[in-house]
C-alpha cells in the first residue's frame, strides 16, 4: 500500500525516521510510524522504502531485537554504524527522487543523503496517509512548575534569551526541543514516557515576548502563569506565525529541529541562521533553586534506594529482573514528590549485566542466582529534580572470586578519578573523559560508552549541550551543570559493571571548577579489593560512605539502618 | 604611497598578513611585506590599511613587541585575541570594498571577514607595486633526502595518495605545504630558517602522478631523482595547470592554502572539494627507517645536551643568555649529521623564564646569577631527525627554596603522567592533554599554553595534524606519531618552568597504543621534591635516568661522564 502511496507523491522511494515532530528522545504511539510501519520499537531506527526494495536500519544495540521484530521477508535489517542509511541509498536511488517528511528530519541529517547524492524531495508523510487506526496524540494537561522549584520566572529567562538573540543581531529564535519549551516557560507536562513534558513549540522574539504553539487543552489552565508576554494558539498557527517573519533574522538550530522550520522560514522570506537551541546552554546551568531540589531530591531517592537495596541483599536471589525493577519503583513511589522512572530501569542479573542497554521483559528475563553479579541503573523524577544511579552488586553467600574484584575495582577507580577532578574554566568535558578511563586502561580494559551525560531540573534525564564523552561537543563545563560519572566494564556473556553518581559542577573558587556529588548510596564494598586502591582513593571511597551514612542514616531506621551502616562501614571492618 | 594605491587598485582598504604564499611557520625576507610596512617582526601578526586609518595586529605574547616595532602615530596597535582583525574591521569598512592578496590567506581566513560584514576583494598585492628594493626569493638548491633516511620512495608514496583520492572519489589533490612537498618527493631544501624546506607547491593525481612546481635552478639536480611520473616546472606554470583541470575534482585543503587556488580552479571549471592537505596524516605517522633515525638522531642530540648541561652546570653563572644558546648551538654542531638548529633557542634565566616565547637578544638580555632557575628549550635538525628538548635548571650553588621545587616537581609529575598513558586505538591528543595538567591543577597550577605538537623527520619541528591540546583538532593518534610533551609552570616577573621530551606513538598491543619517549637528558633533581612523587612516578623517574646513563654515557667520557652518573643518581643520594 505505501508502494502505492509512492507514485502518487510523486516520488520514487519513501524514508521513515523514528521520530517525532520535536526529534526528542521519547515519541508518543501517535508518531510511533516506524513501529507501525516495520514492528521495530528500538529506540534509534529508520526505515527506506522503494519500489523494489526496503531496509530497516538500527545500531549495534539493536542487532538481536531487529531480527525478532523486523520480517526479513519484507527489509533488509541493515547495521547503521556499518552502513549509515545514506550510503545504502546512495547506489540504489541514482536519478531518483525520495521523498521525506520535513517534520521529522534536521536539515543536518538531510544533507548526510544529499552528501550521497540522493535527490531528496520534501513530502506529505505517506505512512500518514495509510494510517488509518492511528491513536490520536497526548493530551495530558500542561501544568506550572512553581518558582519554588524553577528558581527563576519565565520573564526572567525571556528577558535573558531575549537579550542573548540582541548580542547575535538576530530577531527570533525557533524552539523545537519540549523541555527548552518546559524550562522557558517554566510549565511541566505528561505527553511523554519518563520525561515530564507536554508536546509544543515555541518561538522566543529579541524583545522577550513568545508565542507558544501547543494545543488548546493543553494550556487552558496556563493563561495567567504564563502572563501577558506570552501568546498561546495551536500548534495549525505556525505556518502563519513564521510566514509572518519575513525580512527578519531567525535562529534555526540545524541539527536539532525540524528542516520544515527553516525551509518554511526561507520561503516566507526570513533569514534563517544556524545556531544552536538558546535554552540549551542556560538550561544545563542549574540555578540555587534548581541546586537545592536536586540535593533535596537525591536524598529521599538515595533513602528509597537504600531501603531497595537491603531488600534486595536479603530477598533479592529468587527473584526476577523485572520483578526487582518493579521492587526498586514501589520503594521511589512512596515518596510523595516521586513522578515516575527517569527512564526505563536496567536490571541485569549475570550474563544480562554486559548488555549495555538491557531490559528486562517480564516472563523472559533471568532470576538472580546466588554468587553472581546484579547491574541496576534506574533514575526517578521528583517534583524538584531527576535522579540516575547505577550500583553493581553481589548476590553472595561467598566472598566474589577476585577477577570479579579487580575490575569493579578499578571502575571505581575511575569514577572516583573523574569526581575528585578540579580544573580550569574552559575545560569540557570531552578533555575530562579519560581520568574515568585510566585506571582501566592500565588494566588493559576499556568501555564503549561515554563517561558522561548532563541531567535536567525535573526534566530529560539525558540533556544538553555538554557531556563527558569524546564523542560529545565541546562545551566547557559551567556551575550548575549536573553530569552522570558512569565508568564500567562488561565481559560479554559474564557480567556487567557500571557504577553511577551524578556529580554537579561548582566553582572551587574563581575561574576554577570542582565536582560535588549529589547522589548519596553505598557501592557494594564485598565486590572491592582494598589493595588496588590509592591512599588518596581509599580516604575518598570512606569519606563518601561516611557521607552516605551521615545523610541517609537519619532517613532510615531499624534493619534498614543496620543494613546501611554496615554498608558504609570501612572494607576491612567488613571482611575481617 | 600605499593610500594613493588603494584608489589606483580600486579599493578602500587592504589586508597584509604576516605569512607568505605557502602560508607556513616562516617567511623569507622577499615576502616579509608586514615587516617592511611596520616595522613588525613578531610570528603572527597582520596590518589592515584603509583610507582614514590603519592598524597591526597580534596576540598576546607580542603585546610588547608591537609598541616597540609599530610606530603609534601611524598604526593602532590591537590585540588580536580581544579584538579580531575582522571584528576591528567590521564596523570601519562598511560599504567598501576592502582588498586582499588571495595568494597570502585561505578561504577559510577570508570567510571571517565576510562573516563579519566585510565585503572582501582579491586583488593584486599593493606593497609588491610600492616594494622597490625586495630582496630576491631564497634560491637554495633542493637535494635528494636519501631512502635510508626517507624510508619510503616517492612512488609508493604518490601511489598510496593516489589511492586515497580514488577512494574519495577525487582527481587531484593541491599540495602547498612545504614540508608536505618534501616529504611526497623526498627532497629537502634550505629556503627558509629552521626548516629543510624548498620553497614549491605540488599537484597530485589520483593515478600517481604529480607535478612540481619549483624554479628551475631549485630542482636543477633533482630530475632523475623526481623519477618520469613526476613533472617540473616553474612556478610561473602553475595558473596553466589549473586551468587544464576543467571539469574535474580536486581537493584544497580551505583552511590551510591560500585562496587563489580555489578561486583559480573554480574559474577554470574545475570541481573543488574541501579536504585535508592528502599527505600530512602519513607524513606524522613516520616509517621504521624514519623511527630508526629519529632514535639515533636522539642518541646524539641528547650527548650533546649532556655535555652542554655539564658545562653549564660549572661555567653556566656570569654567561649572557644567547652566549649560552650559542654554546648549546656549538655542541649540537660537533655532529656531522647537524644541519641547523629546529628552532631559535629559548634560553630564559630567571624572570625571562616566565616570557613563553622568549627570545634573548645579545646585548639586551640577562647574565646567569647565582641560585636561579633557568628555562633551556631547544632542538636540532639532524640528516636523520627533528628534535625539541626542554630542561629547567638551577644554577646553584645552593639547594633550592621548597616554592621553587614544589611547581617543578608538579610539572614532572604531568609529564610522566601523559608519557605513562595507555590507550585505545580511537583516542586523540586532546583528549590526554589534561593528564598532563592534572598534578598542577590539584596544587592550583596550570600553564596557557598546548601540552604538545607533532614534530617532523628531519621536517618541521611544529608539524601537524595531530597535537596534545585542548584547541587542536580531534586526531586520532597512530602508531609513528612524534609529539611533544611539555607542561610548565610559569610565575610571572619571577621564573619558568618547562619540562619537555619527545615521545613516540607506538602499538602496545592489538588495537592499544601508548608512548615511547624519544630524548635523553636528565632532569635537574636538584629541583625536586621527591616527597611529592608517588611510588609509581619515583619508579619511572629512575627508570628514565638509568636508561639515559646506559644511553648516553658510553657517548661521553671525562668530567662530562662524571656529572653524567651524579645528575643520573637517585635523589636521595645527590642530596644525602
Amino acid at each position: 500500500m505505501l508502494r502505492q502511496q509512492l507514485a502518487m507523491f510523486g516520488v520514487e522511494g519513501f524514508i521513515i525516521p523514528r521520530a517525532d515532530e520535536q526529534l526528542g528522545e521519547y515519541v508518543p504511539d501517535a508518531s510511533a510510524r516506524l513501529a507501525w510501519l516495520t514492528g521495530f520499537t528500538g529506540s534509534a531506527g529508520l526505515a527506506i522504502v522503494l519500489q523494489d526494495r526496503a531496509a530497516v536500519f538500527s545500531d549495534g544495540r539493536y542487532t538481536l531485537q531487529l531480527e525478532q521484530e523486523v520480517d526479513g521477508a519484507l527489509y533488509e535489517r541493515v547495521h547503521s554504524v556499518t552502513t549509515p542509511p545514506a550510503t545504502w541509498l546512495g547506489p540504489h536511488a541514482a536519478g531518483q527522487r525520495i521523498g521525506y517528511d520535513p517534520w521529522l528530519m534536521s536539515e543536518a541529517a538531510a544533507a548526510r543523503y544529499t552528501e550521497a547524492g540522493v535527490m531528496l524531495v520534501p513530502c506529505e508523510n505517506l505512512i500518514d496517509a495509510i494510517w488509518h487506526d492511528r491513536p490520536a496524540l497526548p493530551d495530558a494537561i500542561a501544568v506550572p512548575h512553581p518558582i519554588e522549584q524553577a528558581g527563576t520566572d519565565s520573564a526572567a529567562k525571556r528577558m535573558a534569551i531575549g537579550q542573548a538573540l540582541r548580542d547575535a543581531r538576530q530577531d527570533a529564535a525557533v524552539l523545537t526541543d519540549t523541555a527548552s519549551v518546559a524550562w522557558l516557560f517554566n510549565i511541566r507536562g505528561a505527553d511523554l514516557p519518563f520525561t515530564p513534558v507536554a508536546l509544543g513549540f515555541a518561538l522566543i522574539r529579541a524583545d522577550g515576548t513568545a508565542t507558544l504553539f501547543m494545543d488548546a487543552p493543553k494550556r487552558a489552565g496556563l493563561a495567567e502563569w504564563l502572563g501577558p508576554d506570552v501568546t498561546g494558539v495551536g500548534r495549525a498557527a505556525l505556518p502563519g506565525a513564521l510566514a509572518a517573519l519575513t525580512g527578519q533574522t531567525v535562529r534555526v538550530d540545524n541539527a536539532g529541529s525540524p528542516a520544515w522550520f527553516a525551509q518554511t522560514l526561507r520561503t516566507a522570506g526570513a533569514m534563517v541562521v544556524d545556531g544552536p537551541d538558546p535554552c540549551a546552554l542556560p538550561r544545563a546551568c542549574k540555578n540555587a533553586a534548581e541546586q537545592t531540589g536536586a540535593r533535596a531530591a537525591h536524598l529521599r531517592d538515595g533513602a528509597a534506594l537504600c531501603r531497595f537495596l537491603h531488600w534486595l541483599d536479603g530477598a533479592g536471589v529468587g527473584q526476577s529482573e523485572s520483578a526487582v525493577a518493579d521492587r526498586l519503583r514501589d520503594f521511589r513511589a512512596m515518596d510523595p514528590a516521586f513522578r515516575g522512572e527517569s527512564f526505563p530501569a536496567i536490571v541485569g542479573a549475570g550474563p544480562n549485566g554486559a548488555v549495555i542497554h538491557y531490559r528486562a521483559a517480564p516472563g523472559q528475563d533471568r532470576v538472580l542466582a546466588r554468587n553472581e553479579v546484579v547491574l541496576i541503573d534506574s533514575g526517578g523524577q521528583y517534583a524538584d529534580g531527576t535522579t540516575d544511579v547505577t550500583r553493581t552488586v553481589w548476590t553472595g553467600p561467598d566472598t566474589p572470586p577476585q577477577h570479579l574484584r579487580a575490575p569493579f575495582t578499578q571502575v571505581l577507580r575511575g569514577h572516583i578519578a573523574l569526581t575528585t577532578a578540579v580544573f580550569p574554566v574552559g575545560v569540557a568535558g570531552p578533555h575530562l573523559d579519560a581520568f574515568a578511563r585510566r585506571p582501566l586502561w592500565e588494566a588493559g580494559l576499556d568501555y564503549d560508552h561515554g563517561t558522561g551525560h548532563g541531567v535536567g531540573a525535573y526534566l530529560s534525564v539525558h540533556e544538553g549541550p555538554a557531556s563527558i564523552s569524546r564523542a560529545g561537543r565541546i562545551v566547557p563545563l559551567a556551575p550548575g551543570m549536573i553530569l552522570s560519572n558512569e565508568p564500567g566494564y562488561y565481559l560479554p556473556e559474564q557480567y556487567g559493571i557500571r557504577l553511577e553518581n551524578l556529580l554537579l559542577v561548582q566553582e572551587a573558587r574563581e575561574k576554577w571548577l570542582h565536582f560535588d556529588t549529589l547522589t548519596l548510596a553505598p557501592f557494594d564494598q564485598r565486590l572491592l579489593d582494598p589493595a588496588l586502591l590509592t591512599t588518596g582513593e581509599a580516604a575518598w571511597l570512606a569519606a563518601y560512605h561516611a557521607r552516605v551514612l551521615a545523610e541517609i542514616g537519619p532517613l532510615l531506621d531499624g534493619a534498614a539502618l543496620d543494613w546501611l551502616r554496615a554498608a558504609c562501614a570501612a572494607p576491612d571492618a567488613r571482611t575481617g
